[in-house]
C-alpha cells in the first residue's frame, strides 16, 4: 500500500512540470478518470484543483467520507454547488491562469464560471491533457495483465458452454459472472455477443437471438481490475463454415497478425491502420468499418487512436488495442481483438486466448 | 411496434413546437439518451439534427446499419470526423439559428464549430431542454414498471440468500444474476451492497468485507429494461440491532413515508426535500449528506431534482425517487428509496418491496 500511496504525488509532480510548456499556473481536472489517476479517489462525481503548491479535491456530501479514505496527496472539500465550490477556491487562493480539460469542460459551466471570473484566466487544453495517462507505469500495466487474464480465462472456459439453443443474452451473462467470480470489479463495457446476422453489427448488443449450425459468434469482452481495463475479441464458428467464411477469418486473422507484428515503439499509429487496410485490400476494406484499435488504461477508449487519419504515435509503454473486423451487412460479421503492451522494438500481448479458429462442434 | 415506432415522429414533433421559444429553428443533440427518446437509435455515440422539416441522425461507421435497423424517422448519415460531419449538414442545408446542449457540448467542440461557422449562428440552450423527457408516457411507463419489478424481485428473492459471512460483492454478483435471468438488460448503475460500517459511504462500492451480526446492509439497486432505469434502496438489519440503530432506521422510515405522502403535482420538489429534513431535525440532518431524491427514466439521474435549493416543481407523469438516509462515519449506515410516479393529488410507489424493517437472522 505504501508504493501505491507513492504514485499519486508522483503523478501530480509529472504533470506540474508540464505546467509551464501548458503555459498554465493552475488546473482544474473534471475527468473522472483523470482525478482517479492523480489521486485514488474513485467517486463518479468531483473536481480537482492543482495549483504549484496545492492539490484540492471538491466533492459533494454523498463523496466525502470517501474521498478522504482514498485520498492521501489532496486537501478534500465539500461542495453544496459545484460551480460556487470551484469559485470559492479560485477566490480563497487568488488562482489565476488557470487551464481547463476543453474537451470536458461543457460551453455551460465554463459560460457560468465566465460570469464570476474574467475569461482570460482560464485557458483550454485539449491534446496536451491527452498523454496525461498514455504511458502505463509497472504498477498499471500489472493491473492490466490481471484484468486481460480474468477477461481470457472468462472467454476459454465460456467455449464449453456454447450449445445450439443458447440466447446470446444468456451467454453474456455467464460471461459475466464467470469474469465477476474470477476477481473482476466489473465490466469495462456491456459484452459484446453477436450471432449469425447480428455479428455484421461491430456493436451489437447480446439479444434472445439463439445460436445456430453456421453462425459465426463475436464475443468482445473485457473487464475493469482495480480500475483498469481489458479489452479482447474472439469470434468463434459455431458449426461449419462455408469456404467464404473460411476464407474470410482467414483474411482478419493474418491482418490482426501482421499488425501486431508490426507494432513497435516510434511507428504512427495510422501505418498499423494501413497495414490492416492493405491486407483486406479493395476486396474487403470497406467492409471494415471502424479504426484498427484504441489505447486502453482506466477507460476502455484513451490515447492513442489507431485509424487512417490519428495523429498518434506509437510509443513504449502504451497499451493498445488491434482489433481489425469484417462486416458482412445482414449476413455476418468476424473480428479479431488482443491488447498489446507497446514495446522498443516489438509488443507483448496482453490478452491470452489464442485466435486461430475455433470451431465448436 | 407500429404503435412504437409512432411514437418518435410525435416527440420530434412536440420538440419542434417550442423551437421558436427557445429561439431557434435548428437543434443539435449530442445527448445519446435524448437521441434515444426522439429515433429509437440506441448505439453509444452519434449526433442528431433536427431542422423545422428534417431529422438526420450522423453516425460513425460502427453505427451505420444498426441506426438504419433502429431509426424510422431519420435520415441516417455516416462521418468520418464527427465536427467535419455536422459542418457538412450545416452546409448542405444552409442552417442557422442552431440551438445545441450547453450543458453536454465540450468547450473544445463549440470552438471548432466556431472556426467554421459564425458563432452568431449557434444558440446555448440550458433548462430549455431540461423538461425534454421529464415527463413519461404510457409505454415509458409500462417500461420503468417492468424494471421497478425486476429490481424489487431481485432483492426480495436476495432476503434468503444473505448468511453471515458473504461478501458484498458476492451478494451484489447475486442480486445482478437474478435480475438479469428475469429480463433486465443491464444495470442501471453499479450496485451497492454496503454493510457494517461501509454502510455509512452513501456511494459504497460492494467490497470483500464479510457480512455480520450486528450489521445494516445498505443495497441500492437498479435495472435498465428496454433502456429505462428502476431504482430502489432497501435497509435490512442482519441479527440484532441496538436501539439507538433502530430508532434511527424509524426516523428515516418516518421520513420516507411522509415525503411519499407529501408527493402530488405542482408541489415544489424542494418542499419534498424540507418534509425529510423536518423529520430528521437538529439531531439528525447533518447525517443526511444528499438530496432527497430525483426524475429516473432512460437516465437514472435526471430531472427534476429533489433538493433543499431545487428550483423545479413536481407535476404528473413525473416519476422520482424519494430517498432520505442517515449516515454515522465509520459506523453505520440507512437509507430507504422508493422511485414514485407523481399523480394529481398523490403518487404510486413504483418499487415493491415493503420498507418495514426486515431483520434477517
Amino acid at each position: 500500500m505504501q508504493h501505491e500511496n507513492r504514485l499519486f504525488p508522483v503523478r501530480v509532480s509529472l504533470l506540474r512540470q508540464n505546467f509551464s510548456s501548458f503555459k498554465i499556473d493552475n488546473l482544474i481536472i473534471l475527468d473522472m478518470n483523470n482525478i482517479r489517476y492523480l489521486t485514488g479517489f474513485t467517486g463518479s462525481e468531483g473536481v480537482l484543483l492543482i495549483s504549484k503548491n496545492k492539490v484540492i479535491l471538491l466533492v459533494d456530501g454523498r463523496y466525502t467520507a470517501q474521498a478522504k479514505i482514498e485520498t492521501i496527496n489532496a486537501k478534500v472539500i465539500e461542495y453544496k454547488d459545484k460551480i460556487e465550490g470551484i469559485g470559492q477556491v479560485i477566490n480563497d487562493f487568488g488562482l489565476k491562469n488557470i487551464g481547463f480539460e476543453a474537451g470536458l469542460i461543457s460551453v455551460q459551466m465554463y459560460n457560468k464560471l465566465s460570469e464570476k471570473f474574467p475569461k482570460e484566466i482560464f485557458r483550454p487544453l485539449g491534446d496536451e491533457l491527452k498523454l496525461l495517462r498514455v504511458f502505463k507505469d509497472e504498477s498499471e500495466i500489472s493491473l492490466m495483465r490481471e484484468a486481460a487474464d480474468i477477461s481470457s480465462s472468462a472467454i476459454n472456459s465460456l467455449v464449453s458452454d456454447i450449445r445450439s439453443g443458447c440466447t446470446e443474452k444468456e451467454l453474456a451473462l455467464q460471461l459475466e459472472i464467470k469474469a465477476r467470480r474470477a476477481g473482476a470489479d466489473q465490466l469495462a463495457f456491456e459484452a459484446i455477443i453477436a450471432s449469425g446476422e447480428n455479428s455484421a453489427l461491430p456493436h451489437a448488443k447480446p439479444s434472445g437471438r439463439k445460436i445456430r449450425k453456421g453462425d459465426f459468434i463475436v464475443i468482445d469482452f473485457g473487464v475493469k481490475y482495480k480500475g483498469y481495463c481489458s479489452d479482447e475479441t474472439c469470434t468463434f464458428a459455431f458449426g461449419k463454415l462455408t469456404a467464404e467464411q473460411k476464407n474470410a477469418y482467414q483474411i482478419v486473422k493474418d491482418a490482426h497478425d501482421r499488425a501486431i507484428d508490426t507494432v513497435r515503439a516510434n511507428i504512427p499509429a495510422s501505418e498499423i491502420d494501413r497495414c490492416v487496410r492493405r491486407i483486406f485490400g479493395e476486396r474487403y476494406e470497406h467492409y471494415f468499418s471502424h479504426g484498427t484499435g484504441h489505447g486502453v488504461g482506466l477507460e476502455v477508449h484513451e490515447a492513442p487512436r489507431l485509424a487512417p487519419n490519428s495523429p498518434d504515435v506509437l510509443e513504449a509503454q502504451m497499451v493498445v488495442t488491434i482489433e481489425p473486423g469484417l462486416y458482412i451487412p445482414g449476413r455476418w460479421g468476424i473480428r479479431i481483438e488482443d491488447m498489446v503492451l507497446v514495446k522498443e522494438n516489438s509488443c507483448e500481448k496482453l490478452s491470452k486466448m489464442d485466435k486461430e479458429l475455433i470451431i465448436i462442434e
